[in-house]
């Protein structure tokens, strides 16, 4: 990414107000041997995750990583190796280190998977860089932050992509599909949520990343090293975009429709307490039982829409249950649930009676384009095979250097729920209105294109 | 029931401010010959079946039977006399004539199944008048009438049951069997809700209850000619308690624990207009297709309780959809989900793996005692047995004159959420406080006992 394109893409953007369709290219980010030059900045388990798809395609140069841990740079390289490609610039002798990544002129696209408050303050590193960035999910902790990576986007004109990779599941594109057929008619209700007992990723033992043990912060690692902290501090739904990207994008957020006010609830803090004094390596003596956690069991955020839809938001991952991130789409015509474990819908006049009807011949018929073209391959890339998808879309993306799918409006507006829902708790479930993030642009933006097998 | 024990009850009551026990009975309302005489308010088709379950029973007469619309009488007396009981009294002539029911010294007690506006003041009327009061849900369409029910049997000592009839459902008395032997340990979180297409209900064609037009209000019959009215004017919860009822039973709610605030949040309003416009009797023609609704179509309200829980209430009663009252019980041990589609538990140490366990086995172990004694004959009664149930709890507590399972104080602050979730809704979601209908007393008042097979 030249100065040149740096300066008219400014231009393009802040100079004028103007905001960047989807099509509009600048001639992409590709460098001479046509392929995406790569930074991946944190290659923990999810990074690492997003390396290995990376290293797959032969449109993508892995051209620096950096990571603080030295294991992790050692586990990384060896998967470099393995697969033939050539040794990447290695950074991470501080935590400033991936500024001197972000320096580098062979990146032209940065990769970011750190501990949460990181996040933010390395996308906006990047923006600045003139990198196209790729943010893993939440993309950021405080309303300052979410405009933070707008206000960046803007003044800077590089494309900032929030890599939620539950939008690309196999169902929640089906869905997506039959909302744009409009099987469910005009769309009145949502539901979705994180609903997942961490439990074992919240404490471990300072050596293994799932369990065995109740150690976190300083004696754990992997998530536990610094995502527990969230619990004990924040009253909030700090983990909303796996449930709010796929219904956002349903909804058309940011694109003819916003999300403009919401109230958060939460529950007693019961579940990390009990799972510390009943756990084999914890017990009433250890000394986190003595912890008091901020955070509440089970947080129902309830969002209004400028359409008049409403999104119920759950956030339950302190509890033993089974895994859903219970999806509900309700329109005029019909209504659908589904999660791993159930997949039902009702759509009148075609479904007979009044009950459920199974979902499978629908998800079959709906099957997005995506998934017919790249579905046996994608599999293998991690979580049933989002994640394919999910950095495919970031690929093509970056090398044409357009507007993601998943754009830093919606990093934005999504990621908001966390410190509005924290904000309505602290207030006894006092409704929060969501800053407009597009600053009016929302009732002219138009819906990016998701209907295409492209990305 | 005469003037001596009406004084020795508002002494015990008013006077010394002390709320009736369960177990404090003042010799009963029975007559001489045991039998308990009750006068019917309403025999529509809600009226009726209860008439029915009287009907069957050895220790109950129907002595009085009141309706403005002479048809139901004539239906009601065709069913006495088939049942070779003796004729009641009958009353209608106007809409002031229940009042004359309510003074005849051979009724004991009264159950009262009318249209909503009718609900509180003929309940006000009947503990007035002595009467041991059975009132069909909701109990109260405002605040003032709340505290008019609490009031009242404050004041006349007489008790009030709120007839509440999915409490005594054979799944929901199963769980709150497990809620009671601690399967799901501390309780954390709730979900219920009334989830209804009620189309059919809401709209006919003036000669049948069901379906066959658009017509309501004075072109309408059965529920149609009243009920509609709610959904035109209100933008709140109007039918609550079938989901709250049950989980303010677990919750014990008013018996160590209350409701203390809530939020709101209504989807717009498309149901209604549109089964008018599509309808084969409406179309965009149609007078009722100018109709704009008031009521939302999917109404959300997330209740805390004084214990630190949070229950979700939901009213979605107008579009196309299963029938469902979406329970969800969650602790710290366990969760389960159950409807008429769905009936899934979570147990930690018990349950296989991290997925659901199928309910099956759980629902007959914890079976409980009532469905044990009663269950087959229970069956024939209508809503698949519990129709049974709560008017046998509702005899066999006035027989003796002890406080109902389901009194004046949860009649109140379950129909609360009415009122509540309108001003809610109606200031963009601002929390609304419950009164505290029990003046306090929730902190001592203690649990009815549920787990006995009398009723």
């Amino acid at each position: 990414m030249n100065r040149r394109r740096n300066f008219i893409k400014k231009s393009a953007i802040t100079g004028a107000g103007i905001i960047l369709a989807p099509n509009m290219s600048f001639g992409g980010t590709k460098n001479n041997s046509n392929r995406l030059r790569v930074g991946v900045i944190g290659v923990g388990l999810r990074g690492t995750n997003h390396l290995n798809n990376l290293l797959k395609r032969d449109d993508v140069l892995v051209t620096a990583i950096c990571d603080i841990d030295p294991s992790r740079i050692e586990i990384s390289l060896n998967k470099i190796s393995k697969s033939r490609k050539s040794k990447p610039k290695i950074f991470g002798k501080d935590d400033k280190d991936y500024l001197n990544l972000l320096d580098l002129k062979e990146v032209d696209a940065v990769v970011i998977s750190t501990p949460w408050l990181w996040h933010t303050r390395m996308a906006v590193d990047s923006m600045r860089a003139g990198k196209y960035t790729g943010l893993e999910v939440s993309a950021a902790n405080t309303l300052e932050e979410c405009w933070d990576l707008v206000n960046t986007h803007e003044e800077t004109g590089s494309h900032l992509m929030i890599l939620e990779n539950v939008n690309y599941r196999r169902d929640v594109l089906a869905v997506l599909n039959m909302v744009k057929q409009n099987v469910f008619g005009e769309l009145s209700h949502f539901r979705c949520g994180y609903q997942h007992d961490l439990r074992f990723v919240k404490f471990n033992n300072g050596k293994q990343a799932y369990g065995g043990g109740v150690e976190f912060g300083e004696k754990g690692i992997s998530e536990a090293a610094w995502r527990t902290q969230h619990s004990l501090l924040r009253n909030a739904d700090v983990y909303p975009t796996h449930g709010l990207g796929p219904i956002a994008v349903m909804a058309d957020v940011n694109r003819g429709n916003r999300l403009v006010s919401l109230t958060s609830h939460a529950s007693k803090s019961l579940g990390l307490h009990n799972y510390i004094i009943n756990h084999p390596e914890g017990g009433k003596e250890h000394p986190n039982a003595k912890i008091k956690w901020k955070q509440g069991d089970v947080i129902t955020s309830t969002i209004e829409t400028a359409m008049g839809e409403t999104i119920i938001v759950t956030h339950d991952c302190n509890l033993p249950r089974p895994y859903s991130l219970g999806f509900r789409v309700q329109g005029v015509s019909g209504i659908s649930e589904f999660d791993h474990h159930t997949k039902r819908i009702h759509v009148e006049g075609t479904t007979k009676g009044h009950g459920w009807e199974d979902m499978d011949s629908w998800l079959e018929k709906y099957d997005h384009p995506l998934w017919k073209k790249h579905g046996p391959g994608a599999k293998k890339a991690g979580h049933g095979g989002i994640d394919f998808f999910v950095m495919n879309a970031f690929v093509e993306s970056a090398k044409e250097n357009v507007a993601p799918p998943m754009d830093a409006y919606d990093a934005a507006a999504w990621s908001a729920v966390t410190p509005l829902s924290e904000l309505s708790i602290e207030n006894n479930g006092e409704p929060q209105d969501f800053p407009d993030f597009t600053r009016g642009n929302w009732i002219k933006r138009k819906p990016f294109n998701w209907m295409k097998d492209s990305y």
